[in-house]
C-alpha cells in the first residue's frame, strides 16, 4: 500500500518531467520537517535563570525547550535562604518548587530532565544541541548552566551541605548570629565572608592551606578583629557533627599535628567553577571560564546564543539575580528571533 | 548646672592654653555628629528595585535607609501577575505585601514613606537627599525611582486600572486569551503589543491619532493578520463597564463621528515617563530621560551613585528584571563603600 501511495503521488512529478528533480523535492521536505522540529530558543539549564528564561520565552508564545540534568540550581542544598527577593524564609527545596511549578504551569514548554548536556554547535544560521542521549535543532540558545562551588572534599561536607557547611556568605552569614564559625579560603571571596560574618558571628577562624594571606591588602586590613583567628597553614581533615556541623578536624600542615574546633558553621570559600564547558569552543569565556555577556542584552560573542546567571560573567552569584538576568536573555532572544 | 559642665569640660583645655583652638575642636565633634547621622546608603524607591537594594544593603549591616512615597511599584494596581518569577499568580497587592514583609522583616533598615523626593545633590565626598519634609546625609545613593506609563488622561482608565487596562503586554498579554482587546499607540511598543497579543487575543483593534503606524516597518508587517483591525486617526473618549472594561468610546477625528467597540481590555501604550526628575542636574541621562548606568555595577555616570529598575535605561521594564538590579546596585554600592 506505502508503495502504491508513493507511486500515486509520484505520477504528477512524473507528467510534469519533474522526476530528475525528485532529489531536490526531497530534499526540500526533509528540510521542511526539519525546520518543524526546531525550537525558537533552547534553554540550557533549571537553576533561577533558566526557569526565569523559560517562562518568559514560553509566555511569548515562541517553540522552547528547557534542558537541565536536575532542576532548581545551586541553592537547592540550602536549608534556608532569606534573600529570594518577595520571600521572609523558605528552604532550597521551597524554592526548587516554586520554580519548578511556575515553569511546569507555562502552557506550550517542553521540558526535558536527566539528559546531560553536551555541546553547542553552530550549524548555518541554527545550532545544535547534543545530551547524552539525543540532539535538538534550534535558532537560539540561552546557556544557564550554572556554576558549582569548589569543594574540600572532605568527609562530612556532602552530609552537611545546607546544615552548617555554606559557600556563599552574602547569602548565609546573617544565619550564623552568635556563632562560631570556620572560613576556608584567603582569598578574596573568604576574605569577604569574613567581613560578612562580623557583624554576625561570635568568632570566626579563618583558615588555609597557604600561610599567607592571598587576597587584596584592602580587605586583609577590614578583617582585623578580636573576633578573628587566623589558623593558616592548616587542612580541613573532616567535618563532624550529629544534625548539624558540631566540630571542625584540621591538621597542621608543617607540625602534622591534628587539632579540632568547636564550631556551628563552615565556609568553603575556595572559588567558582562555571559549567561553561559545553559552549567552551563556540562562544567567548574569561580567564575563569565564566562566559562574557554584553549585560544589558545578555549576548554572547557569538550572535542567537544568550547567557544568564552564574555561568556568566556577572558580578553578583545570586539567585535573584540570576532570575532577572534569564528574563533579560529571554527577552533579547525573543527579540532576536523577531529581527532574523 | 548644664553651664557648670561645660565650663569643667573645658578646664583641661584652659589649662594646656588650648581655649583658642576651641572652635577647631568644636567643628571636629559637629563633622562627628554629623558623620554619625550621615547613612552609608540612601535608596530612593520603593518598587521591586528599591526593595530588593534595602534587603541586600540591611543583610549587609551597612547603615540604610529607604524612601519611598508609597511601597509597591508601578506593578500594585495589577489585578493578577503571572510573570513574578517563583509564583504562578498573584495580585499586585500581594506582591506589594510580599515586598514590604520582606524588606521591613530586615534588623535595623530605616524606612520613610510619605515623604517625597525632591532633589540629590553631591555634598563633598557625600550626598544629600532632600524631600519635602526633610534633608538626609548619606555615602551613596541607589536611585530606583521607577518609570510611570503614560496615561490617556479619559474616563475610566483609572478605575479599570488592572480590571481590563493595561500598560505591560509583556506581563499581561496571557490574561487576553480569546477576548477582544484595544492597543492604543502605533509606536514600537504598540507594535510589540500586538505581536504579544496575537497568539492569544480574539480580535485586536489599534487604535491611535495618528493616520499612519509610527513604529518600525520589520514590527508593522509582523502584525499583518485577519485578527488585527486598524483604526487609525481615532481617539478614545473615555473606557467604560461595570467591574471590568466592557467597551471602549472613540472618536474619528476628522469626521468627529463617535463610535463604541465591545472590548475586555486595552493596553496604553503611549511611552513612560522615569521618574529620574531628582538626579536629573546630576548624572547623565539618555534622550527618554532614563538615567544611564553601567548594565554590570549599576553605576551611573557620578561615583557613588547607583540606579536600578525602570528609572535606568535597563531594555527590559520587568518587576522581576528590577529586582535582580536591584540585588546589583545594593552589592555594588557596598563594595564602593568598602573601597572608599
Amino acid at each position: 500500500m506505502n508503495c502504491l501511495y508513493i507511486l500515486i503521488s509520484l505520477y504528477p512529478y512524473y507528467l510534469n518531467n519533474e522526476i530528475p528533480r525528485l532529489p531536490r523535492v526531497l530534499g526540500v521536505a526533509r528540510d521542511k520537517l526539519k525546520n518543524m522540529n526546531t525550537y525558537d530558543t533552547i534553554i540550557l539549564g533549571g537553576g533561577p535563570a533558566g526557569v526565569a528564561a523559560g517562562i518568559y520565552a514560553a509566555r511569548k508564545k515562541v517553540k522552547t525547550l528547557l534542558i537541565s540534568e536536575h532542576l532548581g540550581g545551586q541553592s537547592t542544598v540550602s536549608a534556608v535562604i532569606e534573600n529570594w527577593i518577595g520571600d521572609i524564609k523558605l528552604s532550597g527545596f521551597d524554592l526548587l518548587k516554586k520554580l519548578e511549578n511556575h515553569l511546569r504551569a507555562q502552557e506550550g514548554i517542553e521540558i526535558i530532565t536527566a539528559e546531560k548536556i553536551m555541546a553547542v554547535k553552530k550549524e548555518g544560521k541554527n545550532f545544535s544541541v547534543a545530551t547524552d542521549k539525543n540532539n535538538y535543532q534550534t535558532k537560539t540558545v540561552i546557556v544557564a548552566t550554572g556554576a558549582k562551588h569548589r569543594q574540600l572534599g572532605v568527609p562530612g561536607e556532602d552530609q552537611f551541605a545546607g546544615k552548617g557547611v555554606a559557600y556563599c556568605s552574602t547569602c548565609d552569614a546573617p544565619m550564623f548570629k552568635n556563632k562560631d564559625v570556620v572560613v576556608v579560603g584567603t582569598g578574596n571571596s573568604g576574605l569577604e565572608a569574613v567581613i560578612d560574618l562580623l557583624p554576625y558571628a561570635n568568632k570566626i577562624y579563618l583558615m588555609d592551606v597557604l600561610e599567607k594571606i592571598f587576597g587584596e591588602e584592602t580587605l586583609a586590613e577590614k578583617i582585623k578583629s578580636e573576633k578573628v583567628e587566623m589558623l593558616l597553614g592548616t587542612k580541613i581533615k573532616s567535618i563532624e557533627g550529629s544534625q548539624f556541623v558540631e566540630k571542625i578536624i584540621y591538621e597542621n600542615i608543617k607540625s602534622g599535628e591534628v587539632k579540632e574546633i568547636p564550631a556551628q558553621g563552615i565556609f568553603v570559600e575556595i572559588g567558582m567553577t562555571p559549567n561553561s564547558d559545553c559552549v567552551k569552543d563556540l562562544v567567548k569565556l574569561n580567564k575563569a571560564k565564566e562566559i562574557e555577556i554584553d549585560h544589558k542584552n545578555m549576548a554572547t560573542s557569538v550572535p542567537g546564543i544568550f547567557a544568564a546567571g552564574d555561568v556568566t560573567d556577572v558580578l553578583f552569584k545570586q539567585s535573584s539575580v540570576a532570575s532577572g538576568e534569564g528574563v533579560k536573555a529571554a527577552l533579547a532572544a525573543c527579540g532576536y528571533l523577531g529581527n532574523k
